[in-house]
């Protein structure tokens, strides 16, 4: 299956921008009080290209495979446990079925790679490209034909799936080694600041972890490009995912980034194609050391900092009613003038026995914006 | 009115603390990947006192009322903008109207002593000790009787609630001044560390707003125990919101600190009686000034960090879904064994391949702790 590469159009909308600023400045409360909320609001406006957003239909897809890197010991559990937690997300058990169901998601699961054979039921796709990774010690974790096929796969995905957003999530274990190997290659950083206890390996375990990832980073040293990085470390799940995050981009749906894995396949998304990062929220700060590394090397700011590292698009779940409300709020909140408000401009020196310098005191504070001016979006 | 203190029992339930403990450890996850999220389940499964919490009809109450201080120009905004949003929030058009529509939260409005006179309407109750508290710079800013009234209406208040869950909101121009004074007083820190620009104050104005505070703290010097610098310093809305915390406490309800006033407000109440802190979810670090120095005075850890300083219970109720996910979370989530997930203990010597130290690797994995073991409640 071959993959070509879809489009991604930076958002240059500088009309639309300002239209947003001023709507959200003018709601009923003290300039940028709404904090990070007003950047994301004015955000999700540029990306869906309106000023009144609406989400509509949000998709939760659960990326899953298996590593051929975990016989190396590079994880707390066992290869298994990825099949059996994706038993245990379609039978409504795992945290991310729980949040998906109080926040109304569509939860669909993805087998891009698992080393098992699963019976088909509603809320299952099959997207195997092979029942887990190769051991990227030996050789790429994947070959360039199966990598297209896997990207293929996540960008015909997506173009199945209704609504105009997409949050990201995924299991498999052995996938913090393939992320924490995306981001070393990728971001020149050294692999030691990309690596972290993943499921909950202690101190000595994370050693051993960086010490075999280095080797692998050692054993590919050509590997350099996205696509071939992508390759040589893997997995299906984070190429089908990147596959996704593509599409989506494509399609102007907004993406709602998970925890590191996610994040990893982003990375390697916006490496081909930059103006995808316009489209993404990043959904929260993960306790995996090199999340917060990653995130700065994105110009990302999440919105949560929770210490959550589960995976499985818990993240995004629960940050997810912080979008829907940054769209209510651009769309419901009355203005000043619809509300018969007062301004801090033009009313404060009506305050009785207020001291002369109200004046100019409310003049400069008008023109004083918050510090969350810049937009989100990166170019 | 005279006000009897609410008892506030301290909660100490060891055995349903190691039962939560047990329950979330037992959870489909790594131990501690739900971070911050599995102290919060722990914490409202103790307040409500079951294994199972369920959050009940959640009521945010946003108590209104305004400030003599204001006239001293520690304000950007007039102080008709108090009935102004008062009127907006009943109509549906400010921030914490759009996000209470959107989360199903009970929203009542307290004029607890707004300088207007309001139409009755439902939603709204009137419980006006005065048309706003006496100038602090020239006397208490009310007086013992009247801070009793308020603080019984709080507790009345609440007692005629449904549901298990208080949320806090205010609304007051002036009221960053009342909190930072109150912060002054009972942490003992200073005044200029306590203060902030409030609704958006200059450098220069946050500056006179320092000086002013620092005259009404020499104004008052014997107003030390904490029901002294509540009648002090005010205001009204803040004393009703004590009291009502006070007595949702007393229910073990729990309580939703939103931002800078309602933390002034929760720290007087604890300062009467500690054990109201094991009730209470501190929703958000606000941009306020001094707000993060009050939740490390409070050893309170928020659950959101996204620059607001709106106020009105805006950040409460955006925290509020976070509470609603743990409790489905402890409540939804399978089980290790109802699921037939392999753990990392047993199973990881299995892994294929794994090193030899796989298995000291992972029973040592299995003891060591997130670190969110402190269960948020504090003494």
């Amino acid at each position: 299956m071959s993959f070509a590469l879809p489009p991604v159009e930076a958002i240059d909308a500088p009309a639309l921008a300002a239209r947003l600023r001023q709507l959200m400045d003018n709601k009923t409360k003290p300039l940028g009080s709404l904090g990070r909320i007003e950047a994301l609001a004015r955000q999700l406006g540029l990306v869906l290209g309106t000023e009144l957003p609406v989400l509509q239909e949000p998709q939760l897809v659960v990326f899953a495979g298996d590593h051929g890197l975990a016989a190396r010991g590079v994880s707390a559990y066992p290869s298994d446990v990825t099949w059996q937690m994706v038993e245990n997300f379609l039978a409504g058990g795992a945290a991310v079925s729980v949040l998906a169901r109080q926040h109304g998601l569509g939860l669909t699961v993805v087998d891009c790679g698992v080393r098992h054979e699963f019976a088909p039921r509603p809320g299952l796709v099959i997207r195997k490209v092979a029942a887990g990774t190769a051991d990227a010690l030996e050789r790429p974790a994947m070959t360039a034909a199966q990598r297209d096929e896997a990207l293929a796969h996540g960008a015909a995905l997506v173009q199945a799936l209704p609504g105009n957003v997409l949050l990201l999530g995924e299991m498999g274990i052995g996938n913090t080694s393939a992320a924490s190997l995306l981001m070393a290659r990728l971001t020149g950083l050294d692999v030691a600041d990309c690596t972290g206890a993943g499921t909950g390996l202690d101190a000595p375990a994370v050693l051993r972890k960086i010490g075999v990832l280095r080797e692998v980073l050692a054993r590919h040293p050509q590997a350099g490009a996205p696509l071939d990085a992508l390759a040589a470390f893997g997995g299906f799940e984070i190429a089908t995912m990147a596959g996704a995050v593509l599409q989506a981009a494509s399609e102007r749906r907004v993406v709602v980034v998970d925890g590191f894995i996610a994040s990893a396949s982003v990375l390697v998304a916006a490496a081909l194609r930059p103006a995808v990062l316009q489209r993404c929220v990043f959904a929260h700060r993960s306790g995996e050391r090199g999340h917060a590394l990653m995130l700065a090397h994105l110009k990302a700011e999440p919105l949560l900092d929770l210490g959550l590292r589960l995976g499985e698009g818990s993240g995004a779940a629960m940050a997810w009613p912080l979008l829907v409300s940054a769209c209510a709020l651009l769309r419901e909140m009355a203005s000043f003038e619809s509300a018969g408000v007062s301004r801090q401009e033009a009313d404060t020196s009506r305050v009785p026995g207020a001291p002369q310098a109200s004046a100019s005191e409310s003049a400069s504070a008008s023109t004083s914006r918050s510090g969350a001016s810049s937009i989100a979006p990166q170019p």
